[in-house]
C-alpha cells in the first residue's frame, strides 16, 4: 500500500523532546516555543508569532481578536476545511461563502467585492495547496471597505506571493492582518497536532498574548510589568505543550531539506502528468505565486469518473483521496447559506483528486502511480457512461 | 532553591512517545489516546472519555454541549482558575459567582439554591485541591431545578466522594453530567498541557465526539457508519496529538506509585504542621471526601502576614505561592458581577499559601520548609502591626 501521507521525522525530534522533558518545563510557552516563534518571525518577516495547539485554535484567536460578534459577516471560501468557518461561527458570525476560481480551488478574488455588505467585518483567504491568492487584489478590496484580512495559511508554509504593487516577494502569512498556520501531521512541517497565529497588525499584539494565556496578563507578569496576574479578557488555553514545540523545532531545522524534496516530488509528478492532460486538469500556479510542494492534485471530468478512479487506485494499493465538500452544502450550513450556487467549488468537491505525497515518496513509486493512472484512465475513457 | 513544582517523569514517557512517533500516526485520536481514554473509563467508571488539549478545552466542550447561549446563567465558584468561567463566558453566559465555604476554598453548597434564577442553566463545581464538594447536595439541588452539573476536576484525579444517598464511594468526575480533568505539568498526572472531558450523561456522547472533531462526523466515518464526513455542527480541534497521549500513558501506568508518594508527602506536611496550628489554618478534608495528595495549602491570619511570609520564604530559597484572585473582583468581570461580596473567597485569595509539592520532594526538604515556617511565623507573630 502506498499511503496518502506518511509523517517524516528528521531524526532530532526525540532528542529535543527529551531535552524539553528533562529541563522540567513542559507546559506551554517554554524554551522551544520561543525558539520556533523567533524562527518564523525572523525567517519570513512575520509579525509576532504565537504557537497554538492547532490551526483551528489560531483561527479562533483571530476571530476573538477581530471582535467578531453575532450578526457580523465574514467572507470565506466554500472550498475549505470546516475550521476556516467554524472559528468564526463560534463567535456568532454569518458566513458568506465565496466560490473558487475557475482555474484554481482558491477563492475567486473577483467575486469578493460583490459579497461585501455593511455587516462584513473580515475576509478569510485560504491559500489552497500552498498556492497564493492574489493578495494585492484582496488587500486593496479590504482597504477600500475597511475590512480585516485573515490568511488561512494552513497549507502555505514557506510559500510566497509576488506583490506587483510593492514590487517584491512576500511570504504567505506576512500579508494579512492575521494569519494561521498548521503543523498537523499531514502538512509539510509537522508536530502531530499544532498551529500558529501570526499577528502582523501590531494593534492586536498585546491582546493576542492575553487571549493565548487564557484571558490573563500572565505574560506581562513574567516580564515584570505587573505584580500579579489576573483575569483581564476572554481567552482560552491556546498554547501547546513545549513537547510539541520541541518536535516542531527539529522539523524547522530541516525546513530547507524538506522543502527541496517535496518540491522535487511535485515537479516529478507534474512532468510525468504531461501525458495525461487530455484526461485531467492539472494544477495551475499563477505567476505571482510560488509552489511549496504541499500537495499534488488534479481534476477529473466528473464525480462518477473521480469516484471510480479512487476506487480503482485503492484496489491497486494506491491511497489517493478527494478533498473538501463545499461548505455551503454541508449538513450544518446548508439552511444558513444564502442560496447562491457556487459552481466552481462544487466542481472541485466532485472532481478533485489528491495523490500520495510525502517526503519519502521515491521516483519508483511515483512512476508506479502514474502507470496505474494511465491504465485506469484509458479504461474509464472507453466506458461510455462516464 | 526548592521549587514550587517539578514535573515527575516515570521513565517510560520517551519510550511511548518514540513508539507513537515511529508508528506514523501522531495527530489526534491515535493509539495512545484510545488507551488513555479506556483506562479512565474502566478504572473510575467514568462515562465516555475524550482527551483534550487542556482542561480549558474540556470545559469549553462542556459549555458547547450544554448549549450555553447569551443570557444563560451559570453558577461557578469565585475562587477558581479563570478557565472555569471563561469557557462559559465564550458562549455568552452570565457568571453568577458562588462564595467559598468557611472551612474550605471549595464552593459553599448551601449558597447554591439562593443563586438559582429562571435563567440558570448549569452549576460548575470545582473540587479544590482534589477535595470533593458535597456532591449529594449539589446533585439534589440540580435535579430539583433541572440544571446540569459540570465537575471541574482539574485537580481531582484519583479522588473520591462518599455518597450517603447511594451508600458508596464514587470517583470525582463520575458524578456530574460532565467533568473536566487537567494534565498540566502542575498536576498529579501530567502531559505538559493536556486535559480530558468525561461525558457521564449519555445524551451528550454522540455530539461530544462531533464537537471534538471540529464539528465533523469523522468518527462515524471511520467506524463506517457514514460514507463521507462533513460539517454537521459547531466544534473545534479539541483533541491533542498522540505524542501527548503517549506521554500521559506512561504516567497512568504509574498512577498508583505517584499517588501513594504524593499522599505520603501530604501526610508528612500535615503531621509536621501540628506544631503550627496556632498561626495557621490547616486544610480540612470533610468525612465524605478523600485526599488525593494534589497540594498542601494553609491560611494565614492576614494578607500582610501572607505576603511577608511568601517573601521571607523566597529569601530562604523556598518557592511557596498564593493561588487564585477571587474572580468577581477581576479586571475582566468586576463590572459584570452582580455586586455581592464573597467574603470567604476574598479571604482565601488574600491568605492562602501553597507549599512546594512534587513527587521528588523528600522528607529532609519538608523538614527544612517546616523549620523555616516555624522561624518566620515566630518573628511575624512578634511583629505588632500584623
Amino acid at each position: 500500500m502506498i499511503p496518502f501521507n506518511k509523517p517524516y521525522m528528521t531524526g532530532k525530534e526525540m532528542h529535543y523532546i527529551y531535552d524539553a522533558v528533562y529541563s522540567g518545563k513542559i507546559s506551554g510557552n517554554g524554551k522551544y516555543t520561543v525558539k520556533c516563534q523567533n524562527f518564523f518571525q525572523s525567517k519570513y518577516s512575520f509579525g509576532r508569532c504565537l504557537l497554538t495547539s492547532s490551526c483551528t485554535d489560531a483561527l479562533e484567536m483571530a476571530a476573538i481578536l477581530l471582535d467578531i460578534k453575532a450578526g457580523d459577516e465574514v467572507i470565506i471560501p466554500a472550498f475549505t476545511f470546516v475550521s476556516s468557518a467554524n472559528a468564526f461561527v463560534l463567535r456568532g458570525a454569518k458566513i458568506v461563502f465565496c466560490d473558487s476560481r475557475k482555474d484554481h480551488p482558491g477563492m475567486d478574488e473577483d467575486l469578493i467585492a460583490s459579497l461585501i455588505s455593511p455587516k462584513t467585518k473580515a475576509i478569510v483567504v485560504v491559500h489552497y495547496a500552498g498556492v497564493a491568492c492574489n493578495m494585492d487584489k484582496v488587500m486593496e478590496i479590504a482597504e477600500q471597505h475597511a475590512l480585516y484580512v485573515v490568511e488561512d495559511a494552513a497549507q502555505a508554509i514557506d510559500s510566497f506571493y509576488y506583490s506587483k504593487k510593492d514590487n517584491r516577494q512576500k511570504a504567505l502569512g506576512s500579508i494579512g492582518h492575521l494569519a494561521a498556520f498548521s503543523f498537523h501531521e499531514t502538512k509539510n512541517i509537522i508536530s502531530g497536532e499544532g498551529g500558529m497565529l501570526v499577528i502582523n497588525d501590531v494593534q492586536f499584539e498585546k491582546r493576542a498574548e492575553i487571549i493565548w494565556e487564557k484571558g490573563t496578563n500572565r505574560s506581562s507578569f513574567y516580564r515584570g510589568e505587573v505584580d500579579k496576574y489576573g483575569w483581564v479578557d476572554i481567552g482560552s488555553s491556546f498554547l501547546p505543550s513545549d513537547i510539541i514545540a520541541a518536535f516542531l523545532w527539529a522539523q524547522l531545522e530541516n525546513l530547507e531539506v524538506i522543502q527541496q524534496k517535496r518540491i522535487s516530488i511535485w515537479n516529478n509528478y507534474y512532468e510525468k502528468f504531461q501525458a495525461l492532460t487530455t484526461q485531467f486538469d492539472l494544477p495551475i500556479i499563477p505567476n505571482y505565486a510560488s509552489n511549496n510542494g504541499h500537495m499534488f492534485y488534479f481534476s477529473c471530468p466528473s464525480i462518477v469518473y473521480r469516484d471510480e478512479l479512487l476506487k480503482t487506485l485503492k484496489a491497486k494499493n494506491i491511497w489517493a483521496v478527494f478533498h473538501y465538500l463545499s461548505l455551503e452544502n454541508s449538513p450544518y450550513y446548508s439552511n444558513l447559506h444564502d442560496g447562491r450556487t457556487l459552481p466552481n467549488s462544487k466542481r472541485y468537491s466532485e472532481t478533485l483528486v489528491r495523490l500520495p505525497f510525502f517526503f519519502e515518496l521515491d521516483e519508483a513509486k511515483i512512476s508506479h502511480i502514474i502507470d496505474a493512472l494511465t491504465k485506469i484512465s484509458l479504461n474509464l475513457h472507453d466506458t461510455s457512461h462516464y
